[in-house]
């Protein structure tokens, strides 16, 4: 029985759900619902997800954060993050699964013209639109972690051209990888559809900007399902409004939830999911914080941690 | 080189296109554009996709008709067909491969509640809507032929869980397969995506009906890509609007092109695309008919043919 107790800081989750999955695992194990000054130093592991600047500071007696998501940026956010505590985020086959899906989707989309087709069903207009055969298409991830791969496995069922570019490199069978800064524009030059799956760090921040959508073929889609810090809204609506950009899915925005007065909504060209491309599981999540939790507490290392350094 | 003319019998085909693929293979082959009733004794090969009831039987020398897609259902509808001349049907991997994308968007379409999320973009409502795991979507293909086992394939790339029927017995590893009329109230019973790749016969004409429907359970979802007498358009557009389908995907109709006037273009729980699932690709087509004139022609059996008893 590990000792301490897990603090479970998120504030907007159903605590009961998700401690009960935890439960099956480490049944007696002490599960706080909320930060408290008094009893801080009784908290050895945190699950968080955008926690409140400088609390995890205030936790003397840490040993360990476990991201909720993927991506790690709401917790890097705080800049006070003590980088000696190790942070280890959720590596999930149904999260990779889902991610899957939405890609496999808004690829198919976009290539089997299917907005075409949604706009010539809106007036009743019968059209028999061709669409290249997908060894023809050419599909570029834009981050090629265990996401990107995952979704490059599922891709290549389905015979599309694969490209993926990666900050370090990558070398997967079936898939032409390209990595650092100065590989970007020849990957984005043979890319039909761009698919971003970056994490999101000071490096990648707005990545899908004007220059990046000019290096695209004419006639490109974007897949945003990383981060809406990826995307930089106004650059996207002018490259689809000037024609240069076929169209975009877009998962995840600047502001979420994306305010009713955005012009993203409303434009013809962009399909958008409310942040739903894929969630985490919270039976998978509490599995693997039990098991880190037990690794730790057998003096073992755990695993899937990030690097400050790289920032994911 | 073989003796004899082939008659291209697809009036609204560009001719000079399928004959220029034709010549790849059968560079000297006489081809003739329509039919002639003072030379129609040179015929002995056919291409044909609707014929003019009786065409065929005024060709004394014909050896055997092709038909240009997979369903010979516009071929049979000529009830004059004469039944000793052999009729070949295309068996294409860039048709099938086609049809599997439409089948896999479909399905995800419906699955991953894409119809929603449009629903909530019209009204600029941002709202997470979780879906279930695709290995707890059971994927039901009506009519595991040639189509059905390539789509079957696509989908379990995707991890669904898969049954298919078939008027015969069909074995494929990792689907629980069904056969004949006695087996498919089981089917339908175990079925939330139904996706309909049956050849157009007296017997399966209507068969996606008010009864089968009901069959199917409660918030089930139809996908039909294989031809518009399949489909009672009527009963379906009921079923959707009590609430027992969720929705469906067509893209063939009773009549083509739809009218304008059909209710079906306006329901927003019908997602439409004009019979262009999967197109027959003139080069590989052509090779078909090619290589099968070469076999007539050195005395071996032609494949592919369609069995006029069970008619496809």
């Amino acid at each position: 029985m590990p000792q301490g107790a897990l603090l479970f800081d998120l504030p907007n989750f159903p605590h009961d759900t998700w401690t009960t999955h935890l439960r099956r695992f480490l049944p007696d194990l002490d599960v706080r619902a909320s930060f408290d000054e008094a009893t801080a130093k009784d908290i050895m592991y945190c699950v968080a997800w955008k926690p409140q600047p400088g609390m995890l500071r205030k936790l003397p007696n840490l040993k360990i954060v476990f991201s909720m998501g993927a991506g790690v940026d709401g917790i890097m956010a705080d800049t006070t993050y003590p980088r000696h505590i190790p942070l280890a985020r959720v590596v999930d086959d149904t999260l990779a699964q889902a991610m899957s899906e939405y890609v496999v989707f808004n690829t198919l989309y976009w290539h089997r013209r299917m907005n075409d087709f949604a706009a010539l069903q809106r007036e009743s207009k019968w059209r028999q639109l061709p669409a290249p055969r997908a060894p023809f298409v050419r599909v570029g991830i834009l981050g090629f972690g265990v996401l990107g791969q995952a979704a490059a496995r599922a891709l290549s069922a389905l015979n599309y051209q694969l490209l993926g570019w990666s900050a370090t490199p990558k070398n997967v069978d079936g898939v032409r990888t390209f990595h650092g800064s100065g590989q970007l524009h020849a990957f984005l030059g043979e890319t039909d559809i761009l698919v971003c799956l970056l994490p999101l760090t000071p490096d990648t921040r707005g990545i899908l900007n004007e220059k990046t959508f000019a290096a695209l073929p004419n006639g490109a889609c974007v897949i945003n399902a990383a981060r809406g810090g990826h995307l930089v809204e106004g650059d996207l609506i002018a490259a689809i409004d000037r024609g240069h950009l076929r169209g975009a899915s877009l998962d995840v925005f600047n502001t979420e939830p994306l305010p009713a007065t955005s012009p993203l909504w409303s434009h013809p060209k962009i399909v958008i999911t409310s942040h739903s491309a894929a969630f985490t599981d919270p039976a998978s999540f509490m599995r693997q914080v039990a098991t880190t939790i037990q690794r730790i507490d057998q003096g073992l290392p755990p695993e899937n941690l990030v690097d400050f350094t790289r920032g994911y």
